[in-house]
This record gives structure tokens, sequence and C-alpha cells, in this order.
């Protein structure tokens, strides 16, 4: 296990413009040391608010070696609490899912409010105050519908200022008026950092994504296959960007908003020709999100942090979250979003909806296992990033900097 | 993994009356040293001697890394060796139980006569004295018929001054003439002191055993549930208590003997109303035990240092040891005492003599589980105990101190 | 896990003509410091030629953490390179042998040439050198037909020094016109010198190998069973030397040849009377190797370092290789050679061909488990060996004087 000295070393021996060195990858002593640094106060996409509607419905949420309640309170509000008794510490909810008016733990029957106020104990001593003994609150924000969570809300940045330049991007889908059609969890055998870089950059699209290489025509566009299709998807762009110029709707990237750590941004980009959305045939797979009145072949995309993602379309959103397990175990918690009136069935049909991203995802969970297994070897030595990875090689730098302040 | 210096640090930082901080659960480096500073010496009850009535008969005691033999020897006598050959340290029974003449490593064919003593060995240097090589001798001591192990036995506690004054307790019961009707071992995905503190308190008898509470009448009363339940409990414990001052029975608790860091007592407790044993419907299960002449609705209990416990009714007894095996995984290995010349299907019915302690057991598994998987979770601060819980608090104060002084 | 300073500690404590004290055995530090020291640089043989006898036919060598692809070049030389892309070090062959005219990574597309080559990338730095990034090579060395690796070729021993005295003893075999019949891999649960340890002895043959003593008379013989067998053994040896001597065949042990820690020898042993070969009547299994006119009743033995082990007999040849996989796994690998135009069904059957090793090697896996569940007590100490194993007791010496050097 890599020491904090040893750790310093490491990062000061770091190449820039290539992926790290084994021990990142590895060592449950820098998993450590990052959760410490950073990831602990980050904010991750925990949930959506639809999955929560009534009051005392709630979720667990696991990652980094926490176990989180988030629950909708009585005041209709959404908390999350630590999934841990301030008794002996016994493990509260056990089911992933449920609805409660109290949480009780089933050790000593200490029994918490929704909001993770102790309810009532027995037999403690006089001298000890009850109000002392909530639940750890973790922090909540609310943004879009989506459910933020910081287990370490006294040093997560602040999100009025980590959302401000990316909420015009989102405002039109009315996230917030969502409703989850679709969870998946795809548990992935490898170090977080390997998931993200993945996420990261579309390099790995022309070989590894024919599917998401078929929606999006920048893939081959940014390769360069040939100068003819360079052109017409330069012309195609040109016309899409007037198109949604006339709309009204912003085009292109923000910069990035980085706050204790925390990157934001978001951008606009365009589908490929003929296809309304992010379908098997292009053409609309959901009733048409929010404000939006008619297809304009889209798709937003944007990240809130190192850790969650998220891309809109007309008709459907997706959010990916990377929720690190340990040093090389990732879920990747995909959630598919529709209009919450939408009827499965009838307005949307699940396996037309999925596919794309359920393809692609499988496909990544693939690609980054192979990544895990080749930077275990003792025949591992990092290696240069692409010009077509810049925004994993700018993830790298940021990573870098993050634990070289706090180690 | 946790240094001794930092342990010491984590002992100081220890706050009296609640529980212990993560490490302490989780941390492979505290398990080492607690084996290294008590636990190896600790006398445990590893069976009893009906297993083993024949000279030959043996079985295998797992426990703290360790493999034993435990056999009857020649003489009749019970012996305790490591089960490893004293050659190249190959494991020599590699069944759980058997009857043999000699123990012979299948490698290469060293035998060993049931006391340990080298038997037979071929081609070894001149300069060698077989003497030298006997199996690794653990100690031994047989108490009403339980075979306590110590895996050091130059550091054991002394056996006569940790049972001086638990002795007569017992004595009634005549288990050195009993036999074990049923053993069963419960695996706990948890740190052995969970166990521990579990069994040390039954602050957690009403929420999470109704069996237990139902045959034990101090449980409510001890809850105060009800003005009227504490004087109707007061009143009957009275009259039994009378009852057994008749028959010339002790009832109450001894103090702690503590011999090396091992405190033994005992108590003799009444049971609930109308029940004369620990039975479903109150009713007896097996013969009376010893000299027992008739129903006394009494339950004697007893511990024997941290990690063996003892409870007897007239008419059959429990014995429940704790065997770590690993930092987070214990066996908890629970034993049913009857009558030698009790006939099953006859005289008792399994399922009948196996239920409070088999429905209890498992209920306590379900629970310990949870608190192992609350304390690893970064969410965990260790807690206040209860009043109900002032055995668990000794037995934290009991083990930091032990860790204090050898750290 | 144990610190430099304290290898360096248990070395020094170590005592001569004894058992390993047990963190040598389980303690993933210890290990890594064994490849560090010399597993790495040391040659391995890692197949036969026959096996990739096309352009473009390859195996993956999975060994101490690396992963290897051995593969046949355009040239018809055999290349060994590390299964790792330079980029971004994803794994590049997933299945264990294929044939290709190129490798290319799944991930990026980056592609290989057969000897490693970087042969194409996109959209790369233009100040970024294409030679600079070739798949790692490792030392390949055939010998007879054997494929030999190191991880680590400019610290890896000569292989013509290595080899020079024992070329003369496997040359009338032709290894290199053989093909492998069968390949077998016996996962052991054990560290790699359990296994080494058990095969560098016949002490425990007696005991655990009725078949391997029935084919080899020395077993008997060795252990001095009776005076009469010991006769008959040196008359019969007598004999097969005399007709060994008149056919120009050497017999007996060379020394060792060692380089740079690696160390060779070989020798020629008389069969059992009757046996003709290693089999389970002492008849034939297969056509006749290479240039041997007629059964001899010899068996040829050698070892290639640690970790290589070869038996030949008149018609068929075993190669035994330990793979250490991690502290306490390791594969034996082994491959039973025959002539290359020998056809399964008529000339040879595969059950009877493997009778011999495959009932010894899965006794040895379990004896070799054995020890290591041995190993692993809190009850192990060292023991002396015995007179007859004083080959297991020099790779002992061996092993720790590399390991002092380096450490």
């Amino acid at each position: 296990m890599t020491a904090l000295t040893d750790l310093q070393r490491l990062i000061q021996a770091h190449r820039r413009g290539s992926s790290l060195a084994q021990p990142f990858y590895q060592d449950p002593g820098v998993f450590e040391a990052e959760v410490d640094a950073f990831l602990e106060a980050h904010w991750i996409i925990a949930g959506h608010v639809s999955e929560i509607p009534q009051q005392g419905d709630y979720f667990v949420f696991e990652a980094l070696k926490a176990s989180v309640i988030v629950v909708r309170g009585a005041d209709g509000g959404i908390h999350a609490v630590h999934n841990v008794c301030r008794h002996r510490g016994a493990k509260i909810c056990d089911e992933p899912v449920g609805r409660t008016a109290l949480f009780r733990c089933r050790y000593h029957g200490w029994s918490y409010r929704l909001d993770g106020e102790l309810a009532a104990w027995r037999h403690m001593p006089e001298n000890l105050n009850k109000g002392d003994y909530s639940l750890r609150r973790c922090g909540v924000t609310v943004f879009e519908g989506l459910i933020f969570v910081s287990l370490k809300p006294q040093e997560a940045p602040d999100p009025a200022v980590m959302l401000s330049q990316v909420r015009a991007h989102w405002a039109r889908f009315d996230l917030g008026q969502c409703k989850v059609a679709l969870t998946q969890v795809y548990r992935i055998a490898a170090n977080w950092k390997l998931g993200v870089e993945n996420n990261l950059e579309c390099y790995h699209c022309l070989p590894s994504h024919p599917e998401y290489t078929s929606v999006n025509a920048f893939v081959r566009s940014d390769e360069r296959l040939s100068p003819s299709i360079v052109e017409a998807f330069g012309n195609y762009q040109t016309e899409w960007q007037a198109r949604m110029a006339a709309a009204n709707i912003p085009t292109g990237r923000t910069g990035f908003i980085t706050t204790k750590g925390q990157a934001c941004r978001a951008g606009v980009w365009p589908l490929a020709p003929g296809h309304l959305t992010g379908s098997r045939d292009g053409r609309g797979v959901a009733p048409l999100l929010g404000k939006i009145a008619g297809y304009d072949e889209s798709v937003t995309t944007g990240c809130f942090g190192f850790l969650s993602y998220m891309a809109a379309m007309c008709d459907y959103a997706i959010v990916a979250t990377y929720v690190p397990q340990s040093v090389d175990i990732t879920h990747v918690v995909m959630r598919w979003l529709v209009r919450a009136d939408a009827v499965e069935g009838e307005d949307y049909d699940l396996a037309n909806l999925r596919w794309l991203w359920d393809e692609t995802t499988q496909q990544d969970k693939g690609i980054i296992e192979l990544n895990a297994a080749g930077v275990a070897s003792r025949g591992y030595v990092p290696g240069p990033y692409s010009k077509l990875e810049s925004m994993t090689a700018d993830f790298v730098d940021r990573y870098l900097t993050l634990m070289a302040e706090t180690a």
C-alpha cells in the first residue's frame, strides 16, 4: 500500500499528457487518499426526485464505502443521512428502496424521523442529549430533479456557483418533471478513473461503438475519415446551427466552472443527419420533453464534476453516474428519463428507449475492463494521449492537482 | 493496516462508555495484535468429552488461524496438539473428526502418537533427536466435561483460580455426564467483538428476540414496560428465590474472577412464570439433568472469558463459543447438552430442544451482521451504551486494558 | 506485509537445512520482492514451437502478474511481447490462443506487427515517434523446441552458458520435432516454492505416489526397504548402465550450471525393471522419439532454473512448468510431447499417455495444498529436511542467497 510520501513522489513523476502510473489504478491506499482528498466532498447524482415522490419514500445510495439514505421528508424536502445508527453503528435500512414513517434500527430499536433526528431511544444515561444523536447528515442539492449528494457537506463545493453557467442549457428539458423509465447498474471491475477516462473521450468510439458512431456524426468527422465526410459534416453543422440560433437555443460548449475542484460544463451538439434522437432508426422514441415544440436533432451533454454525466435529446435524457465502491470496483448507474406523463407501452417502448446507451455502456464495460486487466500487468507503462483525448488528459491534470494539494 | 503506535493512539482516543472505533472491527493488524496480546493464551471451549469417548477419537478445532487436534489419548486423557507436521508443516488431519491409532502425515509419512509424540520418521540426519519433534502442544483443561483449549499454554490463566468461584453453580447439572445432542455452527460475517458485545446485553432482546423474551421474564421487567410488569416480576422473583433458598440452590450472580485477563462468573435466574425450561410451550424437553429432582424454573448462565458462554436449565444446557477465524469472520459454535442416557426420539425431540437457542442465534447472526455492515461504513462513529449494556461496556473496558498493556 | 528490512532479518534468522519461515510462503510483499529480485529475469518455459506453427499463430502466457503474447513472426522466428497496449494499457489479446496478421487493440484501434512494432495509430501529437511505442519485448530462447521466455531480458541469464552442459543429454530425443499431445493446467492453491520443494525430492514418493514408485525402481532402493531390494536395484542398475554405455548414452547427473542464479542440470536414470516407459503396464505408449532405435528403459530428467522441469522417456516427454500467479496461487502447466507425426488413436492413446504424470500431479496438488494449509497455521514452525531432500534443501539455500543479494 502506497504511503502518502510515495504518493507525492508518484504525482511528481507523472509525465503530463500520459496515462497514470499503475498504483493510481490499483492501490487501496491511493483510493483512501482520493476519498479523503476530494471524493467525499464531491457532489454525486444519487437519484431523481421522481424516485421518491411521497413522504417517507427512500432509497439507499451506496458509494465510497458509505451507505446513505435519501428520503422525502415530512416537509416534502429531500434529506440524505448516513444509514448507520448512532448507537452502536448497525445499518438501519437493509432494503435498497422503501417507504416508512420512521427509520427504526432493528438492533436496539432506536428510531429516527425522516430528517434523521433521533425520535426515540430508551434506558440511556440522563446526561446524554438526544439532539446530539441525529443520523449524520449528508449534503443534498436538487437541480432539475436530480438529487446530488455530498458525503462531507462542510467541504462541498457551493452548488449555486458550480451550476451557475450550465442552468440555461438544461432549462428547456424540464427534467424535474420527468420520471425514471429505467435504471440499470453496470458493475465494472475497474478503478473509477478508468471509467471516467473512457467517458471523456470519443477516440474509442469509431473502433468500439458502431451504434454511437451512427447516431453522432461528429465521430466520423473528428476522425477525418475523408475530406468529403468532414465537409459534409461542416455543412450540416452550419445549417443546424442556423436553425438552433433561429430557435434561440444555445449551441457549443460552456467553459468549465470549477468550484473546489468540481468542474461543470455543458454543450449542445447536432446528432447525425436523419436522427431526431438517439435511436436505432433515427425516429423519436418518446414524447417531447418539457417546453420543446419539435425535434431539433440536438443532444445536450454535460458533466457535474468527475462522476456525474448527463445527455438530453428532445425526447429522453440519460443520467450516468460513476459510483466508486472500492479501488477496483465501480458501478455505472444509468437512468433513462422521459416525461412524467408518458405511458410505457403506449408512448414509449423500453427496448427502443434503452438501445443506444445500453449497447454503448455494455461495450464500455468490456473495454474498460480490458484496460483494467492491462494496467494491472507488470508490463504496463503509462502511454501518451491522442489529440482526441484532450478532455481525458485534462481530467488527469485536474485529478493530480487535487491530489497534490491535499496529500 | 494499523501499526502498533497507531493502535496505542486509538486506545487512548477511546471515550469510555461508547463503542469502539472502526479499526478495532476491521483492521487485520488489530486482529493480529489481539491474538498476540491475549486471545492465543485465552482458554476457549473446543468441545465436550462425550464427543471423543474412545481412545483415538479426535476432532479438529480451527481458531485464530490455528488448527488443533483434540484427541482422547491412550491413557484416557485428553490432548490438544497443533495439526501441523513438524517436518515441513503439512496439515495432518484433513477431516474434522475421526478415530485413529496414530496421526500419520500424508506428505512424508511421519507419524505421531495420540499425545503428539513423534512415533516414526525415516532418513533423518543422525544428529537430530526425535524427542524434539513432537507435535506442538496446546493447553487442555476439562471442567464439567467441557474441554478448554489454550493455544499458548505457557501464558494461559491458571484454570484452578479462574474456575474457583463458579464451580458451585455448575455442579448440580453433572455436565460431564451429558452428551452433545446437537452442534450447530453459525458463520457470522463480523468481527468477534461484535458477537461478544451482542452476547453481553439484553437491550436488544425486546426488539430482536420475541422467543427469548417470552421465555425470560426479566427482559420485560428490565425494560420497565409498565409498573405492573415490574411489580409482577418482582413478586414472582421473590417467591422463586424463596423456593430456591429452601432447596439450597444459590441465586444471583457471582463476582468476576479475573485471571490474566480471563474473567469468569456465573449466575442463576428465574425463567418466565410457567416455563419449566427454555421451550416454546414452557414444558420440559428432556430428562432432568444430573442431581436435579424436579424443575425449579431456573436458568444458570455464565461466561468463561470473552469467548465461551454456557446456560443450563433443569433439563438441557447450551454451550456457545465465539471462535474468531479472521478479523471479519467469527464462528459461533453452539452445542446442546442432554443427559448421556437420554434417547433421541423417545426422551427428547431435536426440533423442540433446539427451538429457543437456534431461533435466537439466527436472529443474532442477522443483527450482528447489520452491525458489521454499519461499522464498516464511512458514516460510522462510536456511540454511547445504554444503562442495559453495562456488561458490554465492561467488556470493552477490559478489552482495551488488555490491549493497552501489551501493545 | 513484510518490509525489506524485515525480509533481511528473516533471511538471517533462517536455520540451514530446514524449511522456510511462514512469511516466505504467505506474504505478498515477499512475493513482490522475489519477482523483482530474480523471477522476472528467470527463463521460464512458456510453450513449445509446435503450438504456433504458422506465421501469426500465438498464445498468451500469464505469469508473475504479467501477460505475454508469444507469437510466430513474419520471419518464422518467435517473439514474446507484453500483452499491453502502449497507448493507455488495455490488454490486447483476450483469447488464450489464436492466429492473426496484426495485433489490434480493441480499445482505440492501435495495431502492432507480429514482432510488436507499432503498425498504426491515429491523431497522435506530431512530436511523438511511432518507433518508441512498440509492444515491450520479452526475451525468447528456443531450446529443443521449447520456448523459454524472460520478462526482463536485459537481466536474464545467458542461455548459451546456461544450457551448455545439458545439450548432450537432450539431443537424442529431437524434442523440436515433437508435438504437444496434451496440455493440462493444475491450479495449486499454494506458494510456488511449496511446489518446487515438492518437485525436488522423492522422499514423499513412497507415501504419496504408488504409481510413480512402481515405475521408478530407485524409490524403493533409496528408501532401503530391505537389503534385497537395494541389492537387486544395484544389480539391475549395473546391468542397465553397461547397456547404456555400450549404446554410447551418458548416464548419471551433470553438475549444476548456474548462470545469474538460474541453475540447470540433467541426468539419466533407469526405470523399474520391466518398464519400457512411464506407463501403467510398462509397455510403450507412443512411437519412439527422435533418433532412438529401441527402448532402453531410461528416463532423462532435468531442470532449467527453479520453475521449468522436463522428463523424457524413449517414447514421450513431459514438460512441467511452475507458473507463479500470486503469492498463494501457482499453476503447474504440464505438456506431454510425442513425435510430431504420431497420430492420436492410432499411434498413441491419450489416457495411456497421460496416466503416470496426471495421477502423480493430482496427488502432488493434494499434498502441496495440505502443506500450504499447514504453513498458514499459527502452529507452524520450520522443520528439518531429511537426507532424501538434499535437492530441496539446496533450492532453499540458492533461493535465500538470491534474496539476500538483492533485498
